[in-house]
């Protein structure tokens, strides 16, 4: 690992040149300006935990390509150990960052690639895999942080990637050179981009032969020739830019993954960096891998967060008074039912992980949709009761500039204190907490992050195996298991 | 009414001087500051309405008192039909402003406070009616905003106002002078306040003898000396402070209320605006008959502003070419139903309604519970099937200032882009509006706004008259309905 | 009114022959037999209410017809009051009765026949209303109890009733003589059939062009020619019929409706009992509103029902000793909430009635499909709280026979006893009342009767309006309002 | 195991003579009683699978006090694999059966006892499991069913053991010997008690000192002088007790596990199987595991009914033909993501499994009690969606004597058909099977077995760790860890 630790990491990003913009603006380092380095700051959690022995286990592993301990977030899943680790690491991620540390997106890349590259070279002949393990050995090595890109603009989504008005809603290529390939697009929603080193791009979704153009994966460092990046605007962002301590709810880390979009205007890829090209049979294996890892580890940081989230109000009820009552105990219970029903779905996919031909393990994919099903619902839910037990203060507090100010800042102090003792102040930060964990962009990202609900749905209903299931009713009856004539047909 | 239409009564606030205070800052012209303004303009329709002679028998109603017609926010409900029209009247305020238009708040104190002084008289033989009508006439005739004062800063919940270690948590009476009292304390969260002409003080809850300081009612002109006002911050307020076209979400309007503190610092209130003073006796009946009032409004105002989100989810699903979807025509059906059922307990405990002993009427105090209870659900369900269907890119869009932007203005409109023939900003103007009415403020405020969900839940299980259901189940088992000796104990 | 109470209705169905089996048997007297007895009494109890002075507002109504005090059964709704005091007087019957009283099914038959004939009349030419009326008041003045017949078997559901394999899937026409028409086929699921003295046979949906025969109204006398009805099976049915004093749990009243088949083998009905034939442009408007009367009942009967059930738990907790507990009376409130939802919705759409062009006055049709839906949920929810209060006993509580029996019954009023004083029996009777009215039958008949749950969300999703609505949204954005050339293509 | 299969084990049981009352009448000979035999046959098929060799792996282990190969319902967890393998194999029996096969008390029961028998040695200087392992050798060799005795009738639920006006109604010592002790009292709901060979006595919740003679544990033979057993009513027993053959729903297996109540009426246990006798101490932990275990199985075997549920009920939409429907499709999606939801929570607390100090495995507690509570809210909304799509006609059906009927035999046969090619007899069947498995008794037993929905959430909110995660909130936003003295003193 060449970076070991947060502040090499942070020093690492200040030797790359990336094009990204800001509210119209070029951002020149995204360490240090105040819309992108919280986000930096969460990312440099998952450096960070690594350089602590008792994070250890959880934040490194062994390369079975090197043998050299690495970054668990670079690492192919060896075993059901492997995974569960996975799980637990990004829930302790999420209980110190609150919020998102992103480099799960890579993680989950690097393994769906790895596992679909060997079963393509499988049918076609080709040596992806082989390339695939140099580059990653690369970033292994170096302990690079990756952003997974997949998802596509899309245009008009009542039409697949071949049927668009504009061809470039889809990522493809434009160009095909001796020594590689010319593509364009872009990808949307891309977590952690800004404060990446490299982007491992996929196709979005299983293409056909009519799109083989749009069946490329390859890797492409961050500040190539032809990126530039857009980075998004989030509830409440501007607080974040004035660096307000209190009212921005997070005074270190951010919201979500500052997310932005990764436009590709030809871009040249040499063909050492090219992992898919045109085989469009595997498309579809590799996006259900990389959201199935992906789906899965909603249960895990989310219930980080949730941990933070939980504790913040349970602390703002003591502040208020209002801790011993039997709602508030029912409500605080309910909070932590939803969130560890959440973890169970993460924990049970882990467990249930199967290797792929390459090797690789991969989580249970039906215990994986299902997780984050949940979490589009639960997070929700959870948020709900938090504003609830937080008080109607969530919505009408006045600013720290006001706490601050000498003609109403005791007015702020008197009316907005709780019981006796601790600080208004204080009550002021759980509250900008709460509401920074519980409303816009936050509860966004985790119904769409790894895919939207109606997304899960069809691969719920598709592994459900319900020939199986009637079966079993059948038998239970004694009625035959054939199907009859008449069912044939439809 | 003397303000006859909306730009008189934003003309009517210059005229006042009320202090001010947002972000540290004192705020000279509510009427054009940015923070204060949308929520001028969504008070402002209340009166426009009136203007109108297609609203007008919604908008406008004809004084009791005088016969004159008069704007139905200042009239005192005569009969079923009454409170059946302020349903309508709500949810159409809320269609065409999107937002809270604040003027419920003083319409429903005005409605407690008069019943509430007609018994008090009866059992105290004051004449706090005479006083009470006096003022009304005035608010009627001059067509004034009145705040609805109620809720106090509290400070340590889990002691009464006589206990608290500070006793300015409640608004109470520090002085009495024969010419009046002086009063002590702050209001929260007052929604519309800095945009009313007149605060109806009340209490904030049931007082005994050993509070009878704290029981007072009264009404206060907004610019009296030693009031002073705080007003909240809001999600993403900045964007509306800075005028942000597209931005803020909602070009015209506000979020929420515009709620704001209000501190009262030994503030005179003479003899004549005193319609409350010590009769601890009925204040648990003012409380209870604003709250019953308040909260069935809420099944109102929200359900239209459901209209506006189901519509604009609804664009943006044909915009982005998902209209056709079963999945997505089920969530559209869901949120709709969810907005019925809101809708429906608030046309029921309005055709339930029953006169007070005063004549006035009185919405059915369990539907109203029952209607509020369930704001505080299926709001943040309706906002969450919203998002689900709006789509990932709510959470991760770009500035407006990126699409105007020289440098990356083209890959904006490109990539986010819809079916053919739609402008990009008019996506973009659709993903803010849900944004805005779907996180953060909007929805803390459905749910603590005419008390927070335990609140309704005590009433609830109150009015649940279990005693008469036990013998519905006696009677048809053949139960004896007597109570047993060792029953009478418990 | 010839029939004048409960003992002479009771009386007036042993004068009937109709063709009933039961169990594969012939029932030879429906108020006698064990299975169909309890129902009758349900039934009586509508009669009975009207014999009593309390009630007879709520139970009586004055025909528009004749000008004579009739059954509100019977009755054809002239205002909004009417509507209101249907919904009374339902939830009246069911608490008085904890289960279907099977009336109001002819009830919203004859006032859904009646407007239709009317528009049948305006737009063929033809003269039903006229014939209804007379029939009509045939029904006032004898006091007759109507089965409204709609839901037809519909065989294989993929297909409509002209492209069954089987014509008589739906009941249908066959023959057509001068003096009258021949039909053949069944309506299933026949509320009340068994002790009704007419039937009121309507199509099951909106007919086409291919369908005239289907497209048939008339009135048929339960015994006539051809008829045969089959009683259902019901949960537990085996200890009503063994008259088990305790175990079935409701004693004198039967659970759910008493729902039968009714064939119709080749039946003739003269011309002066048809009131549609072959005139298919209303048979969508005559489902719809029967559809909507009857949803609209749901919410004011299964309120009744659950006013019982939540006594009875009630009453059991204090028999347990846990009705202090903080969780249970959380519990009791859910309940109580989620029935008042449902009666707010029957409530809402009864005020917010309209005339017909007949007169007769129609529920708003939205929210009395709200409100079906709900019943589907709420009624469910409901039970799951009756029975996670009363206890796991339900389950696997001993017979009555066991507490009778000389060699146990010691053992089970010794262990299935509760606090001191009140007998075993009592606690017993609770339990069994419980398990009858939240298991089973009881909750099939709440999720299917009035129409299956996504019958009431296509209505919902089509009297949304969303034209409307997107109009709102973006009147508040400032988009243009007309669609453009590429949306109206879609 | 002496006993090596189903057949072996039936012919077990006809050697014991337990004294068994139903509805008032000794049964002779359960595994020929039809009310008796059905639950026989479910607990049958957990010997049997032990017999084949494709479900050995899981259906047997091998025993860590002897190495013997046992089944694993004797067995002691050794491992995570352990607990993980008693998931699949009780899902896998839920599958066979679609029904409880009450094996999992007592083998939870045996793992609760183990451990606490350890504690209890090292805490008192006993020497309980040296005993409890010699019992247990003998039930692991003889391969014997155990009933987990647990739950007490508990009287008044207000009152502890110590304060019941009845001494009796929590088992306990009412004389002391030399060679034993004579026990007093009752268990409730035992399922699988008249089938079983030995009774686990336990006490029911943790003890205190004024409390000693509550605290036993011990084995009994199932027909020990002293104790009777009354077996429970279940919904719709009769239909089984006639051995309809259709309307049973299940012809083969029972409704849920068949429980009885088993009385103790001064019953002499030698010291040889006594396990506990008055050390209080671990009276908790002993509760405590035994219902973690517990609760972690129901996410197991009742995904195993719900698996058949959805095959039965998605069978039948083909046979009504409307399987194609969208809201049919997505019903079955929402069940089936409810169905693993639980499962993964059983999964998950065993992968998070860890040993207690005897070396015995123990769930992850938390998730345990998170699996239960989701049951006891999924089971009922599994059922509910079973309703939705199955179709009114489960509530109104005929009975097989109509189907059999010369009669209205081809009546039933006609208007019951679905698309062609079926047999009515095949819809009625699964129509039966889902009406058994979604209503009363079924769902019941669900909700209440392995503790009710309120002893999860003291669990869940006790196991939730608050303290911890305040910690979180605090160090998030630089706020003091420390409690202040104000806090302190709460």
């Amino acid at each position: 690992m060449n970076i070991k630790n947060g502040a090499e990491y942070i020093e690492s990003l200040r030797k790359l040149h990336p094009r990204i913009y800001y509210k119209g603006k070029r951002i020149s380092d995204v360490t240090r300006h105040p819309a992108t380095s919280p986000h930096v700051r969460s990312a440099a959690m998952t450096y960070a935990l690594a350089s602590k022995k008792e994070y250890r286990d959880l934040a490194t592993a062994t390369s079975h390509l090197t043998g050299h301990t690495i970054s668990r977030f670079t690492h192919v899943h060896q075993n059901v150990g492997d995974l569960i680790k996975k799980v637990k690491l990004l829930r302790l991620l999420g209980q110190k960052t609150g919020t998102c540390f992103q480099r799960c997106v890579g993680f989950d890349g690097i393994n769906a690639v790895y596992s679909v590259a060997y079963e393509t070279d499988q049918k076609y002949g080709t040596d992806y895999l082989e390339r695939f393990k140099k580059w990653l050995i690369y970033i292994q090595d170096e302990n690079l942080m990756v952003v997974g890109a997949m998802t596509d603009p899309k245009g008009d989504r009542s039409k697949g990637p071949a049927d668009q008005p504009d061809p470039d809603q889809y990522v493809h290529v434009v160009e095909r050179r001796s020594d590689g390939v010319v593509i364009r697009g872009a990808k949307l929603h891309m977590t952690g981009a800004v404060n990446s080193h490299e982007i491992l791009v996929m196709p979005t979704t299983a293409m056909d032969d009519r799109s083989k153009d749009y069946a490329i994966v390859c890797a492409v460092p961050i500040d190539a020739p032809g990126i530039t990046m857009i980075f998004g605007r989030q509830t409440s962002d501007d607080r974040r830019d004035h660096r307000e301590r209190i009212d921005t709810g997070k005074p270190i880390f951010g919201s979500v993954g500052g997310e932005a979009v990764i436009a590709f205007e030809d871009v040249f890829v040499p063909n050492d960096r090219l992992f898919m090209n045109g085989e469009t049979a595997l498309t579809g294996a590799l996006v259900y891998r990389f959201a199935a890892h992906h789906r899965a580890n909603y249960g895990a940081c989310k219930t980080g967060l949730m941990d933070v989230l939980i504790g913040a109000v349970s602390y703002l009820t003591q502040v208020q008074g209002t801790d011993k009552g039997s709602h508030v105990r029912d409500k605080i219970t309910e909070m932590t039912h939803l969130a560890e029903t959440l973890y169970s779905s993460s924990i049970a996919c882990s467990a249930e992980g199967k290797p792929t031909p390459s090797g690789a393990y991969l989580v249970d994919t039906m215990l994986a949709n299902v997780c984050k099903q949940n979490v589009t619902r639960f997070h929700f839910e959870v948020a709900r009761l938090a504003l609830d037990l937080a008080g109607g203060f969530i919505a009408t507090l006045p600013s720290q500039y006001d706490l601050e100010s000498e003609d109403v800042g005791h007015l702020v102090r008197k009316y907005f204190s709780g019981v006796e003792g601790i600080p208004t102040e204080e009550r002021m930060k759980l509250a900008r907490l709460i509401e920074a964990m519980t409303g816009g962009t936050a509860l966004v990202e985790s119904m769409h992050g790894a895919g939207s609900p109606q997304a899960q749905r069809i691969m719920i209903y598709r592994e459900g195996d319900l020939e199986k299931k009637m079966k079993l009713a059948k038998a239970l009856l004694g009625v035959p298991v054939k199907k009859r004539a008449s069912q044939k047909k439809k």
